[in-house]
C-alpha cells in the first residue's frame, strides 16, 4: 500500500511518529506506513490515502477493544481501561433491555420482521413517528417524523452531516465547519471528504478556587469570525457538543440561544451534538434545557442510553436536511440498522427512555463522575498545576497538567505501559490554526501547549478501576513533575 | 435547499425528469429539487448537492419500505412488490435464527455484550476469526482474521471500497472503477465522492432458442480498455457482482480466473460482490466455485442469508485493504453493528451456514425462480420480443422488451398505477458511455436502447405475488406494443 506521511495540520504534534500504533491483533504484514514501494499494494485515491495513516478514533476504539472484547489473543495483558466512551453497564438498563427483546420475540413476528427486513432509507417510519411524538410532547419541538433522520450511530451522523454541508462549494471556495468551543469530539476530526473541513477557536478559560476550571466560547473572537464569514462566505454550519465531549463543559442555555442566533445570522445551521446530553441519555447535571428550532440540527444517539452495539443514531433537523440524509445514508448504507429501532421503541412511545434516563441513568453517571472528582483532588493535592475541568454532564473527567515537562502522548504511552488507557489531549482540537497564524500572544500560548497538557479518562468503569488507574496517572504525573525539577 | 438540475450522464433518461419521485410519505414540504431559493435552506456543499436529487438505489429502497413495511399511513396503497432486493422470509431460516437468539440471550451476559459493548472498528475479532475459518476450510482461502473487515452491510463496503481505491489520486488523475461487464448493481451508482466514478463495458449478448439471452464479457473490448490503462494508469479496480445483480448472470470459473489475471497484469484489485454467492447465501444454481486470491476483495453479506435489518457486510481482502477499511470505517461509522456477528458466529463456527444455504436456501430461490422463469414463459408466449435472462443464481427475472415503443421508466409509472412495483432497466448501467462515444455501431444501438427496455424483478416474493405481478406486467407491455401498432 502506497503510504503518504501526513503532516498533521490540525494537530501539531512533538514528534512526527504517531505514538499510538497499537493494534488488538498483531496481524498487520509489515509497518505500511513505512512502505515506499508502490507494488506493495493498491493504489488508493487521494481520499484513501488520507486512511494509510491512524486517526485519534480509530486509535481509541483499538483501545477500547483491546479492553472491553479481550480479543487480543493469548498475549492479552489487563489494561484499566479509562480510554473509551463506552457506556457502562447499568443493571436496571440492562434490565429493560432484556425485557424489551423479550417481548419483541415474544410479539407475533415482530422479530423476524427486526432482522428480516429493510428499513427505509430515513429510517423505521414507526420509529421516527414514536421519536418525535416524545420530543413534542416532552420537549415542544414542533416536528414530525419528516424531521427526524437515522444513521448508523452518531459517527455516521456527522459524517453526513458535515460533508452534506461542508467542503468545496458549487463555486469552487471552500466552506468550513466552525467549532465555536474546543477542546471538541475527537470523532469530528478526519470526518472531511476535504481535508481541513474544521476551523475551531480556543476558548476563555475560567479559574476556580477549588482547582477545577471551565471553558466559555469567547463570544468576542466567534463574533469577529462570523463578520467575516459574513463577506466571505465561508462557514458552513457551526457545530457543539453539549455536554462537551471530552470535557464534560455544558454549554448555558444562554450561551446556546446566542449561539443560535449567531448562526441565524450567518445564514449557517446550528448542529447541536446532544450524545450525551439531553432530552435522553440525560447525562447532564447542569440543569440545561433541552434546545432545537428550525435552524438547529440536534444529534442524539442510543449508544449512551446502553445500544452502543445497535448503532442508531438520530438527527433531528429542518425536513429538507433530513431528506438530504435519507439520500446520502441510501448511497451509503442502504438502510440502517434496524434492531436499535424495533428495540427502543416501546421506551420511546411510553416515554419510559426519558424516566430511565433522569431516574437512573443521569443519577448513576453524576455519582460515578463526582466520585471520580474527589479521587482526583485527593491524588493530585500535591500537585498544584494539575486541575480538572467542572464536571456538568457525560462520563469524563478532563484533566488539565500545567506545564506538564512532557507532552501528554508521551503520558499516554507511559501509562499504557503501566497497564492504563487514557485517551491524549491532542486529538480533541481539530481544526485549531498553527500557533503562527493565531491573532494574539494568549492564544497563540493556548495552541501551543493546551493540546499537550491534557488527558481525557471516563469514569464509566467500577470505581475501583477509576480509583487506581487515577492513582497510576498520579505517579505518572508526580515523576515527569519531578523528573523535571519542576 | 439549493438544488442543482443534474444532467444524469451515465443514465440518460428518455425525459430530464425523475420518473421515480416517489415518497412513501407525503411529508415533504416541497420539491426541493424545483426550489431556486438559496435562502429556502441550508447551501450544501459541491458533494453534497448530488444528493439533492434522488438516487436509482434511493427510489428502489423507497418503493421497498412502502410496499413491506406499510409505514405509508393513511392512503396506503396494496402493492405487489417485485422491485426491491428483500430476501424472503424462508420458515426454516428464520427458525435458526429465532433459536440463536434464544441461546444468545440464555448464555450469561452475552445479550448484554452484544448491545453494550462497541465492536473493534474492523467488526468483532471473534466473527473475524470464525469468518476466516470457515472461509480456509471450505474454500481453501488463505487467510486469517486480518483479511476480514466488516461494515454494516454490502452497499457501505462498496462505499467504503470505491473512494478508498478509486477516484482522485495523488498526482490528480481520475482513477475509475471499471465495471467490465453490464449491467451490473445498481447500488454502486452514485457511491463516488468523484462525480463520474465508473466505467463500464456493453456487454456480448448470447440469444437461446428458447427466448432467452446471457451476457458474456467482451474480452477483446476490456483487454483493449486495459491496454490503454496500463499507458493511462486510469483503473482503479475492476468489479463484478457474481451472480450479477439484476440479471442472475454467474460469470463462469474460467472467465473469472480470466478477469482476476488481467486484473493482476494491470496492478488493479478485483472485486467480487459475492452478496447473494458463494459460499453463502449460496444462490447461485451454475455449479461455480468459490473464488479468492491476494489481488481479489470478495465482498459478502449476512442480508440474503435472511439478516438484512442488521446490517452486516464482510469484506475478505488482502491484510492492507482490510486495514484501510478498518481505518474508514472508524471515521465513517465509529464501529459497525454488534447484532450480526453475535447472532450469526455460531452457525459460522459450526459451518451450518453453509449446510443452509446450500440445503435450504440455494433450492428454496431456485424453486422460486424457475417457477418465475415458467409464468413468464406463458404469459409473454405472444409477445416474440420479450426474453428473460438466464437464470443462474440470485433470485430475480431480467425481462428484456426489445423496441418496446415506451421506455422502462414509462412502464415503471403505468405498472406502479396498476399496483405493480417494479425497477426500470437505466438504473443498472453505471458508467456506461454516451452513445455517441462508443465505438461502433452495435455497442452505440446498446447504449442507446438497452437500458431502457430491461426490467428487473424479484422472485423472492409469494408465488402468487410474482405470478399476479407478472401478468400485470404482461398485460401492460403486450398494450404498449399494441398501441404502437408492433
Amino acid at each position: 500500500m502506497r503510504a503518504v506521511s501526513r503532516a498533521s495540520k490540525n494537530m501539531p504534534a512533538e514528534s512526527s511518529s504517531n505514538p499510538q500504533n497499537l493494534d488488538a491483533e498483531d496481524f498487520q504484514t509489515g509497518d505500511d506506513r513505512k512502505s515506499s514501494d508502490a507494488n506493495a499494494g493498491p493504489t488508493l485515491s487521494r481520499y484513501g490515502e488520507r486512511f494509510s495513516v491512524d486517526s485519534g478514533i480509530l486509535e481509541l476504539m483499538q483501545d477500547l477493544d483491546l479492553a472491553l472484547n479481550a480479543s487480543g489473543g493469548e498475549n492479552q495483558k489487563e489494561y484499566l481501561m479509562l480510554g473509551g466512551g463506552n457506556p457502562a453497564h447499568i443493571p436496571q438498563v440492562e434490565a429493560k433491555l432484556r425485557s424489551a427483546m423479550q417481548a419483541l420475540m415474544a410479539d407475533g413476528d415482530r422479530f423476524e420482521r427486526m432482522i428480516g427486513i429493510y428499513d427505509h432509507p430515513q429510517g423505521s417510519t414507526d420509529f421516527r413517528r414514536a421519536v418525535s411524538e416524545l420530543l413534542r410532547s416532552s420537549c415542544g419541538w414542533d416536528i414530525g417524523p419528516e424531521h427526524v433522520a437515522l444513521t448508523n450511530g452518531s459517527q455516521s451522523s456527522f459524517f453526513q452531516l458535515f460533508n452534506l454541508l461542508g467542503g468545496e462549494s458549487r463555486d469552487g471556495r471552500m466552506r468550513r465547519i466552525l467549532l465555536p468551543l474546543i477542546p471538541e469530539y475527537i470523532g469530528y476530526g478526519d470526518t472531511g471528504i476535504a481535508a481541513d473541513l474544521f476551523e475551531s477557536l480556543p476558548p476563555r478559560i475560567e479559574y476556580y478556587e477549588d482547582r477545577t476550571f471551565k471553558y466559555h466560547v469567547d463570544f468576542d473572537a466567534l463574533e469577529a469570525r462570523l463578520r467575516s464569514s459574513n463577506s466571505g462566505g465561508e462557514v458552513a454550519a457551526l457545530c457543539v457538543s453539549r455536554p462537551t465531549n471530552p470535557s464534560g463543559n455544558v454549554l448555558s442555555d444562554a450561551d446556546l440561544e446566542r449561539l443560535s442566533d449567531l448562526a441565524s445570522e450567518a445564514g449557517a445551521p446550528l448542529i447541536v451534538d446532544c450524545a450525551y446530553g439531553l432530552p435522553f441519555p440525560g447525562i447532564d447535571f447542569s440543569g440545561s434545557r433541552p434546545f432545537w428550532n428550525s435552524n438547529t440540527i440536534v444529534t442524539l444517539s442510543l449508544s449512551k442510553f446502553g445500544l452502543p452495539g445497535v448503532r442508531t443514531g438520530i438527527v433531528v433537523a429542518h425536513p429538507e436536511i433530513a431528506a438530504g440524509l435519507r439520500r446520502m445514508n441510501a448511497v451509503m448504507n442502504l438502510a440502517s440498522g434496524g434492531v436499535g429501532p424495533a428495540l427502543a421503541r416501546d421506551l420511546v412511545r411510553s416515554g419510559e427512555i426519558l424516566d430511565l434516563s433522569r431516574d437512573i441513568i443521569a443519577p448513576f453517571y453524576r455519582r460515578k463522575s463526582d466520585a471520580a472528582v474527589r479521587i482526583f483532588h485527593e491524588l493530585f493535592e500535591d500537585l498544584p498545576e494539575c486541575r480538572v475541568h467542572r464536571n456538568e454532564g457525560a462520563f469524563f473527567l478532563w484533566l488539565w497538567f500545567r506545564r506538564l515537562p512532557i507532552g501528554t502522548d508521551r503520558l499516554y504511552e507511559r501509562l499504557k505501559e503501566r497497564g492504563v488507557l487514557v485517551v491524549p489531549g491532542r486529538y480533541y482540537f481539530p481544526g485549531l490554526l498553527e500557533s503562527s497564524q493565531a491573532p494574539d500572544f494568549a492564544s497563540q500560548e493556548f495552541i501551543r501547549s493546551h493540546p499537550h497538557e491534557c488527558i481525557r479518562i471516563s469514569c464509566a468503569r467500577p470505581e475501583e478501576v477509576v480509583s487506581e488507574g487515577l492513582s497510576r496517572i498520579a505517579a505518572e504525573v508526580r515523576a515527569a513533575y519531578h523528573d523535571a525539577g519542576a
